[in-house]
């Protein structure tokens, strides 16, 4: 293998597909990125084994070839070039080494052969259909804060998607939760979508997916079976596993009879929910709500600390209530919560509570109140 | 005591003092601010018993008085005020507790008497002399980089400063050193310092007093005996221990007799060194550096990653060398080089190395080689 090409584009490149790669390995061949180098193109490849994604970049082609060669040592090196660098490699398969030329530096990388790489299954995915970069970018935004990280409960260490209706109409609908608060995203099923199977996006995935969409505006093509997901973009292809396991019934979880509606300046009352916080023990993170008429009390108090008080204007129909809730949760709802204002559906102090945007209904949280 | 003051004056007068107090405090009142008001004044001090800042604000004051309060949750409280907020403080010793108000907030904090605080012992400090706020930056930034984190070698743990003469002018001279690397400054004396005994300043009060001295363009004033220094600047008085120790005999280190000189493009090296230290293996960071005529060739090797080979145009003169450093510490050096050219004095591949930057002599390196 022997190529010329131009830093910044190798460089993008190889952003994509290096953070794929765990910093430990125990297998030395997934440290190394994949390079396959013919008609034009270079070719790079990262895998973890569950997730792969691949990127194409052009480049003058010398002599067509394959290696793999250690992706963070690679990538850091290319980093490091001064920016407008005509960069050089070559693969030396005998000498199980690669060169890398940039002006007057030269760097000699140890590769491992081709063969050793897994092979990216390309499996045949059913299900194909597009989907906007901007509503992709909402889907993941809104939903990906309430991941479980906790790794027993593995069918909720990701998102699940399916396809469903809402009020008779067919809608796409992601939901992720950790068993204390839910978030539920929607929007019009896209076209091809209709038969989309129920599947658990895991975290990796979806964190890397965010990374590549804020790259681009074109349309996004999904397409998957019950195992398998691929997202491809204009010249980069992700494909993951999906997480084998059942997503419980979060339907059961949403609740249909709160009537006691809350609706508040979002801004005000996160900056009022940090401050009060400020307070809390470190573990608990809990904050108090009491409502009052139009009067929402804000309160936290720690044997440690002291106390704190804060009171807000809201728009409350409803009986007097005292409920309580982990700060940092109501902070990471608050945060998705693009318009002013924010509506609070509430039963009572040990029940889940809805919280919505007021200006858009595609999302909707539910939190468990903690006793306070 | 009980006063109103400006939230912004307020944070600044606190984030200057509350640095100074450690997370983790085995003796309570030492995560607490001292604050007391009188004269339209709240004066604000931290301590960690070795180090003690104290910051004086103006503050509208009802009541004077004196009261201790947790420092960091008193610093993020009023951090996550509103900008513009007027505060009230208003302290109660019956209860020992204080209660913070701005706009619709009330805290209410735990305090400790003022009596529990340690004095803040007034020394006598004989030797008292000026210095202008970008030298005393110029000092610490220098030299600092050097300071030993050998918990063992407390001696080594701060800037030697001592006054002296260089070349028959008499020079305030600062140094610092780890064993591998010595940094050392000098300026002009200042008046007020001739009898300046030598100390070594501790590492905290030095990264403390350079966080100061970034908000200053005044002179600051130094005062100290053998044992205590103190810097006085507008509103904010720094005050710290010695460390008690013989600083070695640094002279000894610095070589006189070295004649291979090399003058190099300090950018372009520094971006050289740092390519190629990719290559090196975390633990040594070694590179080698190969003259020969006016070609510089920076090389490093590493089992595990491979090579790594750069080629520079320099300006030596001298014999044909190999010389090894840790990439690290080269980085170190260069980053303090502010001129566009530094030249390098070798003896050979064993014997420290003399780095200057080439358009300003107030700074002197000396760096031991690694055998590569």
């Amino acid at each position: 293998m022997k190529l010329t090409i131009e830093r910044s584009a190798l460089l993008k490149s190889l952003a994509h597909v290096q953070s794929v790669v765990e910093r430990r390995n125990t297998i030395p061949i997934l440290s190394n990125v994949l390079m396959e180098a013919k008609d034009g193109k270079l070719s790079l490849t990262a895998t973890d084994m569950d997730l792969t994604i691949v990127d194409q970049v052009e480049a003058t082609i010398v002599d067509a070839g394959v290696t793999t060669a250690p992706a963070h040592t690679f990538y850091d090196i290319v980093r490091k070039l001064p920016d407008g660098s005509e960069v050089e490699l070559t693969a030396n398969a005998e000498t199980a080494q690669m060169t890398l030329k940039a002006g007057r530096s030269t760097f000699t990388l140890q590769t491992l052969p081709r063969e050793d790489f897994p092979a990216a299954g390309v499996a045949d995915l059913p299900q194909v259909f597009g989907i906007q970069a901007g509503e992709l970018k909402n889907l993941i935004d809104r939903t990906r804060f309430a991941i479980s990280t906790e790794e027993t409960r593995y069918y909720l260490n990701g998102i699940y998607v399916h396809a469903t209706e809402a009020e008779g109409i067919p809608v796409l609908r992601a939901v992720a939760t950790d068993g204390h608060r839910l978030a539920r995203f929607e929007m019009p099923l896209p076209q091809g979508a209709e038969n989309l199977p129920g599947v658990i996006v895991p975290r990796k995935t979806v964190n890397e997916l965010r990374k590549l969409i804020d790259e681009t505006n074109d349309p996004i093509e999904v397409s998957l079976s019950e195992t398998k997901i691929m997202f491809r973009f204009d010249s980069t292809v992700l494909s993951s596993k999906l997480i084998d396991g059942t997503f419980p019934d979060y339907q059961r979880v949403i609740p249909s009879g709160n009537d006691k509606s809350l609706v508040l300046d979002c801004k005000t009352f996160s900056a009022a929910v940090d401050r009060v916080s400020t307070i809390s023990t470190e573990k608990s993170r809990a904050v108090k709500i009491t409502l009052d008429g139009s009067s929402l009390t804000l309160s936290a108090t720690s044997a440690e600390n002291g106390s704190a008080v804060e009171v807000l204007e809201v728009n409350y129909e409803g009986t007097s209530l005292d409920i309580g809730f982990n700060s940092r949760y109501l902070l990471d709802i608050a945060q998705q919560i693009e318009g002013d204002s924010a509506e609070f559906l509430m039963a009572d102090a040990a029940s889940p509570t809805i919280v919505r945007d007021s200006a858009d209904t595609s999302a909707l949280y539910v939190l468990m109140p903690m006793r306070v």
